[in-house]
């Protein structure tokens, strides 16, 4: 690239796959990559910079004017466009979707851009193969080669009738197999399961899943065809939403990769760590006020970690199945009342085995026993209160529209080590009091 | 069900699809499930046992005999098939076999049952659709029709050489609108990517999410074509592993849910908290060394749960971001040395701006001078200790085959808590003495 030697990288980049050159790009500096890349063919480099990663494609949408944004956007499917064009401030997405000469592919994305992107007409294109159940199958093959040069991957064609309502669908398989006597109306299956535009995609996700789809129509309240999701895009939702629940829950606020700078890395864990270092300092406060029972018994102190450790591990476990739950959901679900009282039965079973545990340990290492009783009595009632807590916070923050891996994440888990301490303190006043 | 009214149930589950029928009898004890699948036509009983849960069609097939089982394989695509027969008894496993009156079925099997099922081997069906070369297109769709009553999704068409060699692919659509007279040859692309039987199912999903691919061809280190893995079981595998992390992260040792017993609930969560409690026991046994510091100064024992919360935050998110990378590597990485001094750069960063914080507030609420800065030294300490194990774990477990996410689990913290609090009392120590 520093020597410009054109018909050298032409050459190279010719015939490689263009998912390869964008992870090649990523890793290249803005003004190298806008080199390479204008030395390709435009439908080529549509397709480059659609698979750039979102950051990296962000900083390079600023290098382009605008008449090059349009023809970039000409060679994207819409739902592809309508990703760009949210990345790109309002006047410039104006002034692309204005240069479009399409006028079907205008109307497109300006159908995809009021939706929001987590909800499934976010993430539907508007491209896909229709027939009409009155075609024959010769008009439908007919048809379906003109539709198929704006469609990449054709998967099933969605049967509708004559108000555009999908009714059915029909496997290429199945037309290509067909007699030409027939007609769409004879072989098309009525059983076709379609997502509505408003379903968030973790629910399309889990559709897709549980059918094994390659690609799910979308329908609006009316049940009017209006586009479909592809398994390519379900795949990015998957995987993304796997990594955001790692991020939360580990307490980091961006997307931030290794290969970022310092200050971006710092930033994004930062916030989490001063949350931690706000509540480790009203614990410090707190256990302040006990002063006089800690001069009286030092012990005390000792069996601090092992209270916080295991409060905030039942804790955690205990949101991590709620988690599953949530991601899983089951047919039946029982009520949460009976799911809390298997909750404290199951806390219940766990916390008398490391009471005794704990207990039998002080035991034979010649602990006090008054102090050894208090240690786990406070052991069993920090489990309990832990399992309750890391049960219903996940619940209370799904039911308010929040992420519940929130409650894996270090600021519930810092009000719960707080809980925690009061519960050991308060337990040890009772007992010497 | 208890009625058995069969032609009502019959009746309503006629038309359903199998992927909802699954969902219900998930929830159904064994013997009302078996009762209504007896009922159902053989191909649609064996789609059912398919979409199962693992744990539920276990317990399944041990209510059906082997003719009984051997009939359901029959129906089922090889990988699907051998999915089942891996969960039979040895010995039942091979009547199954034995029993299977489809030869080419009975080849393809045994073939498939040699792999691994974390590998590209275990999840490919041998099912595909696959041209020869030098074929004509009227050739090529007569034999894709024969074979496609094998095949339920088509996808791609591979292109194989005289020796079974992979050699390009062409798709459904191209051959369709090719003209008659033309042969494969003419219209197959080359370049095709594949994966090898060898190759992770972590790297396959890679691949297929990077190629936006509903199926890769799997060949082995000849070249030849074996089989094929289609997009709904990596969906499957991308789930199944973001679902293992959180459970590794999360300290709970198999898979379990909500609604399973009480019994396998404890079992599950038990030895990760007993884990974390001969953590915190220890870390009792450790303070009772410096008790004579703890009786002069008691304030020390206020900043524990500080100290040991950041230090666990820390590391939780370094952890993390190397978890981050593994899942997504990058074209070019750098090498350990300077991604470590990265890391350590990070961390003085993120240690300072927490001493000097613990330090103002230390200040504003009046403590002692001395105390202060012995915590947020062992706290800046702590910070760069926790960043840089955090990091170097995930990539030894990494490098020894272990699941890096045990990095962020139970064991691995409770260590670094013992680290922390070593850290915090050895600082102590060295102010005081």
């Amino acid at each position: 690239v520093d020597n410009h030697d054109d018909a050298f990288i032409v050459q190279t980049l010719e015939g490689v796959n263009s998912a390869d050159v964008s992870t090649l790009l990523n890793e290249f500096d803005t003004d190298d990559s806008k080199y390479v890349i204008d030395l390709l063919d435009p439908e080529i480099r549509a397709e480059i910079i659609n698979d750039l990663d979102e950051d990296t494609r962000e900083k390079f949408l600023r290098a382009f004017d605008t008449p090059q944004i349009t023809e970039i956007v000409n060679y994207l499917d819409s739902d592809d466009a309508v990703d760009i064009l949210n990345e790109l401030p309002v006047k410039e997405r104006e002034e692309v979707i204005a240069g479009l000469d399409n006028q079907e592919k205008e109307a497109n994305i300006l159908d995809l851009l009021r939706y929001e992107d987590d909800i499934a007409g976010g993430l539907m294109a508007k491209e896909l193969i229709k027939a009409n159940v009155n075609w024959s199958i010769d008009r439908c093959i007919e048809e379906i080669r003109r539709q198929a040069e704006n469609v990449e991957k054709i998967f099933q064609i969605y049967v509708v009738d004559n108000e555009e309502k999908l009714i059915g669908k029909v496997s290429l398989k199945k037309l290509i197999l067909a007699t030409n006597e027939k007609r769409v109306e004879d072989i098309y299956e009525t059983d076709v399961i379609a997502v509505e535009t408003y379903m968030s995609v973790e629910e399309v996700a889990q559709v897709m899943r549980k059918y094994d789809f390659e690609a799910v129509p979308v329908v609006n309240v009316q049940g009017k065809l209006l586009g479909r999701i592809t398994i390519d895009d379900v795949v990015d939702v998957i995987s993304e939403i796997a990594e955001e629940e790692r991020q939360i829950m580990s307490g980091i606020s961006e997307d931030v990769e290794e290969d970022d700078s310092v200050w971006m890395l710092t930033r994004a864990r930062l916030p989490w760590l001063i949350i931690g270092v706000v509540g480790g300092f009203v614990s410090a406060k707190f256990m302040g006020v006990f002063e006089a029972e800690l001069i009286r018994i030092t012990a005390i102190a000792f069996f601090i970690p092992l209270i916080q450790a295991t409060g905030g591990n039942v804790g955690i476990q205990s949101s991590s199945i709620v988690l599953q739950t949530l991601a899983n959901p089951s047919a039946f679900s029982e009520s949460l009342v009976r799911r809390l009282l298997k909750v404290l039965l199951v806390a219940a079973l766990n916390g008398l085995v490391l009471a005794l545990l704990v207990y039998g340990f002080n035991m034979i290492t010649g602990g006090e026993i008054s102090l050894s009783i208090i240690v786990s009595c406070a052991l069993f009632c920090v489990v309990l209160v832990a399992s309750f807590m890391g049960t219903i916070t996940p619940l209370i923050l799904d039911s308010f529209g929040f992420n519940p891996a929130l409650a894996s994440g270090p600021f519930i888990t810092t009000i719960n080590d707080l809980l925690g301490l009061g519960i050991y303190f308060y337990t040890v006043h009772l007992f010497l009091s």
